[in-house]
C-alpha cells in the first residue's frame, strides 16, 4: 500500500493520475530541483555574479546522474533534502565553479521554486481537466435543459425541475473554481529566492535585480519579498484545491443517490469490469463518484495543516515548513484523481429520463401542494386552501388516489377547477428550469461567473 | 462561559470585538432577515408580483416587535429559524397583505441572504482592523529599516538582519491577504433566491429579473445560478478568514519568542493591568499574541466543516447547511477580536534596539561565519576556508573568545585581515535589511502586491 | 445568532440542549469556579496551611455575588478570567483571610478544575442518553430482528438482511462508545493543582499531599503530576465525543436515506410542526437526523483544535491552552443536541415494513444473485453459473420479467429447479439477520462490548 | 517526491523508519491479503464449510506470485483492489477449489482485515519506541531531578523548577498514551468478517462460530457484529496516534526552544552531518525536533477524515470507506518517524547545566518576586509587600541591581532580612522538582499511570 495510497502501486492507480504522478516524482522533483539552481546560475550570470559557465554545467545534469536512493539517506541525517543534493551536484562540476554553485543561495529558495515548478505543471493538468469537466456538463445540461425531474431537499421531493438544471448548477459550481484559477496561479507561481534569511545580503544592492532576473528565467513572478516565512501561497493553494473538489463531491454526491437503486435516475458511464462486487455479480458500484468522494473526503485534512503551517517561527521554522510537503502534493495526487473521474461522468453520464418521469409520480401529486395552495387561496383564503389541501391529500393518501384526482373529485372546488388543472401543469417548471439552465451555460459560456 | 468562549460574558470580551459582536446578534440576525423580506417585496412590487404595500408593512416591524425566545423555542420544533419567523412576521401584517408575504421564496432564501449581510458589515470589520495594522507596521518598519537584528531559523541564530525586514515582512503577509479582500467581496456577497428548488417557478420568466431586482434592493450582486447548493462561496470566505488570522499568526508568534525573557527585543503595548498572573507580580505576559494565536488555531477547524459542508445533497442538505451556521460566525468573531490585538501590537509594539544589538553577540562572531567562509574562500579554497573556520571557531569557544579574534590572531591569516575585517561588518547586512524593507512598503504602498 | 449558533437564543434550543447549557453557563462556570478555590480551601485547611475560616467565606460566596460583566471586562484586559475574579473574590473576604486565599495556587489551577467539573456534569448528561438511546435500539432491533429489509452497498441494493440487524449495528456502535467512558472518565476527571510551574514549591514536601486532598474534595481523581502542560486528557475528551457522535451520524444518515421519498421505509417520530418547510406544506423532513449531522460535521474541527492544542511550550503557552476554551464545551453543547435527538428517533422510529418488503423487489430477484449463482455453479460450475445467470437477468430486464421467473422459463435448467426456488428463500436471510442481531443485543446487555 | 513525502525516496527516510515502512508495502499487504484469505479457508474447513485443501494451496501463494502493477491497473477499474485479487489468487487455485475460495466473503472482509494485520505489527512497532522514549526520559528524569532551571509561562520567566520534572513531565505524558495502548489494541485488532452485507447468510447458523473461529485462527479479536459499517474503531486508532504524536510534540517543541541560541540548555543528540545548513556552517538545527513537530501538525489532518468517514452509508458506503486508506497508514508512517527521533532525543538529549544557572539570573532575582512578596506580606501586610517589591524592582532594574540586593539595602526592611534571603533560596524549588520528579518516576515504573 506504501503509506499513502495515493503513491501504491496497488491503490493509487485508483486515486491519482499518471500524469500528475509523474510531476509529483522523486525523479521530477530532482529534475525541477536542478532547473532552479540552472536559472539561478543564468540569473546570477547576467548580473556578473555568477561565471556564464556555470548555467551550462549545470544544464549538463540530469536526475539519472544521481543516486537518489543515497540522496535519500543522507537527506535522513542532513534532515533537508538539499544539503545533500548541493554535494551532488558539486561533485558533478568542474573545481572552478564549485564555489560559484548555489552562492547567496539557501535551502528553501530551491525546494520551494522546485515545488512550485511542479506545481504549475500540476495546476494546468488541473485546469484541463477542469475545463474538460464544465465542456461535458454545459453538453449534458443543455440536452436536458428541460427534461423535467424531481427536486429534493432533505432527501424528500419537494418540487420539480429539470435535470439540465441539476448539471448546470454542477457546471456552475465547477466553472466558479475555474474561475479563480487565474488569480490563484498569479499569487502561487512565485518564485522563491532570499538566501540564508530573506534579504540575500550576499548580493548587496543586487538582490532585487536577482531575484527579479531569476523569476524570469522560471517564467514565475517576483515576490515583493521573500516569501521563506509567509506561507499563504501554499495554504491558498490548497484551500482552493479542497474547495474545487468540494464542486465536484457536490456532483458526484448527486450522481450517488440519483444511481441509487430505487432512484435510479442516472448512471455512470459503463466501464467494462468496472464497479461490480466480489460478492454481488449483479452490482454497477458508482465508482468514479466514490473516488471522488473519497478525494474530497481526504483533502480538507490537508488544508488544515498548511493553514496552520503559515504560523513560522522568524526566518525559518522548524517542522511547520517540512509538513507543507506531506500535505500539499497529496493534494495534487487527489485531484488527478478525482478529476479523472469528473471529466468521465460529465461526458458519460447515462440519464434515464423515463425513470425521472415515473419518480415524479411517487408522492401522487404531493410535489404540486405548493401550486395548489397558492391556486386555491385565491377564491378561499390562505387558511381554508391549506385546510382543504389537508383534506384531499388524506383522503387521497387513504383511498391511494392521485392528489389532483382527491381535489377534483369535491364538489366544493367544481369552480376550482382550472385553476387545480393548471396547478398541476408540469410545463411552468419544465420552462423555469430551462430559463434558468440558460442563464447559467450563457454566463459560464461568456465566463462571466 | 456559554458554549463559545466568544459569546461569554466572562471571557468573550477577551476574545472577540463588540462591534462584531452586534452584527452577529441574535437581535440583528432577525433584523436582517427583515431587511432581506422587505427588499424581496420591493423587488416583487416593481415586477408587480406584489402589492407595493408589503415592503412598508414590513419595514415597519423591528426585531423588537418579535419575540426571540419564543422563536426560538419553535426553531427547535421545525428544524429552521425562518418557519416560526415567517408565520410571527405575517401576524404581524395586514389580513390582505399575508398571502403575498415570502411569496415564492423559501427558508434558505431568507437564511442565507440575511448572513450574506452580516458577513458584509463584518467583511467591512476586518478590512478596516486590517488597513490599519498594515499601517502601524508600515510605521514601524520605516523606522527600524536599519535596526540590526539577529535573522533565526530553526530557533538557531542564521545571519543578521534588520527589524524593519521583520516588520515589512509581517505587513507584507497581512497587505496580501488584504488585497484578496475586493475578490472575495465581489465573489461572496451575493444575493440568495431561489424558492423551493432553484429555479423560482412561481415567478416564470420574472425569476431573473427578480433575482437582480432583489440583488440591486440590498446592493448584494446576483449570482448565475442559485446557490443553495453551491457553497463554495461559504468555504471560500472561511478560508480566507483562517489564512488571514495565519499572517496575524505568523507576528504573534514572533512576538511572543521575541518577547520571551532570553530574547527580550520588543514588547507589546503596556496595558495597565495587562498580561499580570495571578501567582507571579512581575510577569509582562504576550497577552495580544495569545489573542491572536488561539484565533488562529481554532479558525482552522472551522474552514473544515465548511469545505466538508459543499458536498450537499441535491436542492437542500440535511445537516451541511446548518453546520455553516455553526461555523462561519465563530470566523469572524475570532477574527475580530486577533484583529483588535494587531492593530494593538502594530501600533505600539516597543523595540529594544539595545538589546538586539546585545543579542548579536551571543555567538561571539559565529553568525558571520558564512561571510568568513566566502572571504577566505578566494585565496585558500573552498575546503581549506572551512577547515580554517572551524578551527578558529572551536579556538574561540575554548577561549571564550569572538570568533574574529580568533581569526585574527592566526598568523597564518595575516594577508586576510581586510577580508576578514569586512566579513564582519554589519553595514552590508543593514543596507540590504533596508534596501528590501524599502522595496516591500512600496509595493504596499502602491498596492502592488 | 450570537457567534456560535448553539449560544444564540435563536438557534441554540435547535442545536443543544438546556440542561447542558446549563452546566457551561457562565453563571455555573463562575460557581465552579469558586467550588474549586473553596475545595482548595479545605484541603489546604487539612494540611493546616491555610486558616479553617477561609473554606466557609469562599462557600458563602455564590456567582450572584459578582458582577459578572465587569470580570468580563476585566479578562479582557488581563488576558485570563483568574485574575479579576480573585480580585473580586478577595473583596468579598474578611481582610485577614486575604493573604490564605489562592495561595500558591495558580490562575490555570482553578479553570482548569472548574472546566473538569463541568465536563464531569457534561458527561453525565451524555452518559445517560446514551443510554437511553441504546435502550430505545435494542428494544427497536429486538421488534424488527426478522423483519427482512434491503442491505445497500455503495447505494446499490445488495444482498437482503433485516432491519432489526440494521438496528443492532446502531446500537453496537453506541454501546461501544459507551463502554469507553469509564475509561475516559478516569482519565479526564483529574484535578488540576499545581501553582505556577507545576511543583507547588510554596508547600515544600506537602505538595502531594495537598494535591490529594484537594482532588479528595472535589471527588477527581490525583493526576501523577500537574497537567497543566500536558493536554492528552482534553484531546482525548475531545476525540471521544466526536467519534461518539460518529456513531450517531451514521443512524442519522441511513435514517435520512430510508426516509427519502423513493425508500420511505422508516420516518423520523412524529412532533408537531417539525420537519414542515416554508414552501412546500406537504413535506417532512428528518429534522432530528439533520440536527445529529450537523453536530457531527462540526464537531470534527474542534478535535483537530484539541490536539494541536497538546504542543504546549513549557510550564504555560500563550494561546494554545486558550483556544481549548473554544473548542471543548461546544462538543459538549453538539452532543447534548444530538443525543436529545437521538434518544427520540431511537425511542419512536416509525417502520413501515410494507415498504420494506416492496423494496426488496425493485430489483425483480437481482438481489438473490449471488445466491443463485452458488446454486448453479454447483451443477453447472463456477463460470456457466455466471453466463447463465446473466442470460437469465438479460432476459428478465427486456421482458420485464423476475429473474427467478426467467430462470424457471429456461428448460436447460429443468433438473436446478428447487435449488433455483430455495436462492430466491428470504428465509435464510431474515434467519441470519435475527441470528445477529440476538447476538449483539445480548453482547450490548451483558456489556460485553 | 511521489505525492507523500513519506513515500518518498528522497524525503521518506527522514519522515518515516524502514520497518514500519516495510509493513505498510504494497507487497506486505498483499501478504496480509494472502493470510486473510488462508485463514478464512481454515476456519471455513474447521467448520466443515471449505475442503481443507484450500487453506494449504493458499498459504502457498505469496506476493512474489502475484503481478502487483497488473492487480493496480486493474483496481483502477475494478474500484476495489479485491476484486482483481481475487480473480488473480483464483487463477493459482486447482480448479477444483475455485468455487470454495473466498466463499461468503466480501471484499470488505479481507481489506479489512489485512489492514487490522498490518496495524498490529505497526502499532507494536510503535509501542517498543514509545517504551524506549519513556526509558530514556525517566533516566534523563532521574539524573537532572534537582538540576535547576528556570520555568517558564507564555514564555516568560515564571518560577525555578527542576530540569528533571521536565524531563519527568515529557514522560509522564508519554506513558500516559502507552497506557492507553492495551486498550486500544483489544478495540481495534478485530477481525473483519460479514459477507456482502454484514450477517454472512451463506453460512446460516454457522455464522457466529465462523467469525470466532476466524479471529482465532489470526489471533484477533472477534466482534460482536461486522464493523464493516461500524469505523469507530478505525478513527479511534487514528485518533490515538495523533494524541500520542501531540505528547511528542510537547517534548519536542520544548527541545526546540531550549536549544535556541538565546537559550541554549540543551542539545539534541549529536549526529555528524545533522542540523546543518547548506549557507550556514555554524548550525545546529534541532532535526529531530523538527521531524516530531511536522508529524503532529500532519497527523491532525487524519483524524478529521478517519471520523468523518464514520458516517458512512448502509452496509458500506461510497468513498467514505476508501478516504480510510488514504488516511491510517500515513498515521503509522508518521509515528515510526517521529518516534524514531524522540527515541534519540529522549537517549541522547545534551543537557548544559550551567547554562541553565546562567539563565536563572538573566531577570536578576524577578523569578522570585512571588516568594519575596509572601515573605513580606507576613510583616507588612499584602498590599505594602506589593509596593515594596515594585519599588525595589523598579530600583534594581535602574541601576542593574539584584532585587535582593535592592532589598537587602532598604534600611526600612532590616528586620526582613533573613526572611528575605530565605526567598531567594534556591533550595525548596529543587526540592519541590525533585520530590515531584520522583514521584512521577515511581508512579511510571509502576504503571500507576
Amino acid at each position: 500500500m506504501t503509506f499513502s495510497a495515493l503513491d501504491s502501486e496497488l491503490l493509487g492507480p485508483l486515486f491519482a493520475a499518471d500524469a500528475m504522478r509523474d510531476i509529483f516524482s522523486d525523479r521530477n522533483r530532482i529534475a525541477m530541483m536542478l532547473r532552479a539552481e540552472a536559472a539561478l546560475a543564468r540569473a546570477q550570470a547576467t548580473l556578473r555574479l555568477a561565471p556564464p559557465e556555470l548555467a551550462a554545467s549545470l544544464e549538463a545534469i540530469s536526475p539519472g546522474n544521481l543516486d537518489i536512493e543515497a540522496l535519500g539517506r543522507d537527506t535522513a541525517i542532513a534532515g533537508v533534502p538539499t544539503i545533500p543534493f548541493i554535494k551532488a551536484v558539486r561533485e558533478k562540476l568542474p573545481k572552478d565553479l564549485e564555489r560559484a554553485f548555489h552562492k547567496g543561495a539557501t535551502t528553501q529558495d530551491i525546494v520551494d521554486t522546485a515545488l512550485v515548478l511542479q506545481m504549475r505543471d500540476g495546476l494546468q493538468l488541473i485546469e484541463r481537466d477542469l475545463a474538460r469537466t464544465v465542456t461535458g456538463l454545459v453538453r449534458l445540461a443543455r440536452k436536458h435543459r428541460a427534461t423535467i425531474c424531481v427536486g429534493r431537499t432533505y432527501g424528500q421531493h419537494a418540487v420539480p425541475l429539470t435535470f439540465g438544471y441539476k448539471a448546470a448548477l454542477w457546471a456552475t459550481g465547477i466553472a466558479e473554481s475555474t474561475a479563480e484559477l487565474p488569480a490563484l496561479k498569479a499569487r502561487v507561481l512565485a518564485a522563491s529566492l532570499g538566501g540564508p534569511v530573506g534579504t540575500l545580503a550576499t548580493f548587496g544592492d543586487k538582490g532585487p535585480a536577482l531575484v527579479e532576473a531569476f523569476a524570469r528565467e522560471l517564467d514565475l513572478a517576483a515576490p515583493p519579498i521573500a516569501w521563506h516565512a509567509l506561507r499563504g501561497r501554499m495554504a491558498e493553494a490548497g484551500a482552493w484545491i479542497a474547495i474545487m473538489l468540494g464542486t465536484l463531491a457536490k456532483m458526484a454526491g448527486d450522481v450517488v443517490h440519483l444511481m441509487s437503486t430505487e432512484v435510479g435516475e442516472v448512471a455512470e458511464p459503463h466501464v467494462p469490469g468496472r464497479g461490480g462486487s466480489s460478492a454481488m455479480p449483479h452490482k454497477r458500484n458508482p465508482v468514479g463518484s466514490t473516488v471522488i468522494i473519497a478525494a474530497h473526503e481526504a483533502a480538507k485534512g490537508y488544508v488544515t495543516s498548511l493553514i496552520d503551517a503559515m504560523a513560522v517561527s522568524h526566518e525559518r521554522p522548524p517542522g511547520l515548513w517540512h509538513a507543507e510537503w506531506l500535505a500539499l502534493p497529496q493534494l495534487f495526487g487527489l485531484a488527478s484523481g478525482a478529476l479523472r473521474e469528473a471529466v468521465a461522468i460529465s461526458e458519460g453520464l447515462t440519464v434515464d429520463t423515463e425513470r425521472m418521469r415515473k419518480n415524479l409520480n411517487l408522492t401522487q401529486g404531493l410535489l404540486f401542494s405548493d401550486a395548489v395552495a397558492s391556486a386555491l387561496a385565491a377564491r378561499h383564503g390562505r387558511g381554508e386552501a391549506h385546510r382543504i389541501l389537508e383534506e384531499a391529500a388524506g383522503k387521497g393518501r387513504d383511498e391511494g388516489k392521485h392528489l389532483r384526482d382527491a381535489l377534483l373529485g369535491d364538489p366544493k372546488l367544481a369552480k376550482d377547477k382550472a385553476a387545480i388543472e393548471r396547478a398541476f401543469d408540469l410545463a411552468p417548471f419544465a420552462d423555469a428550469g430551462a430559463l434558468w439552465t440558460d442563464r447559467a451555460l450563457e454566463k459560464i459560456d461568456k465566463r462571466n461567473i
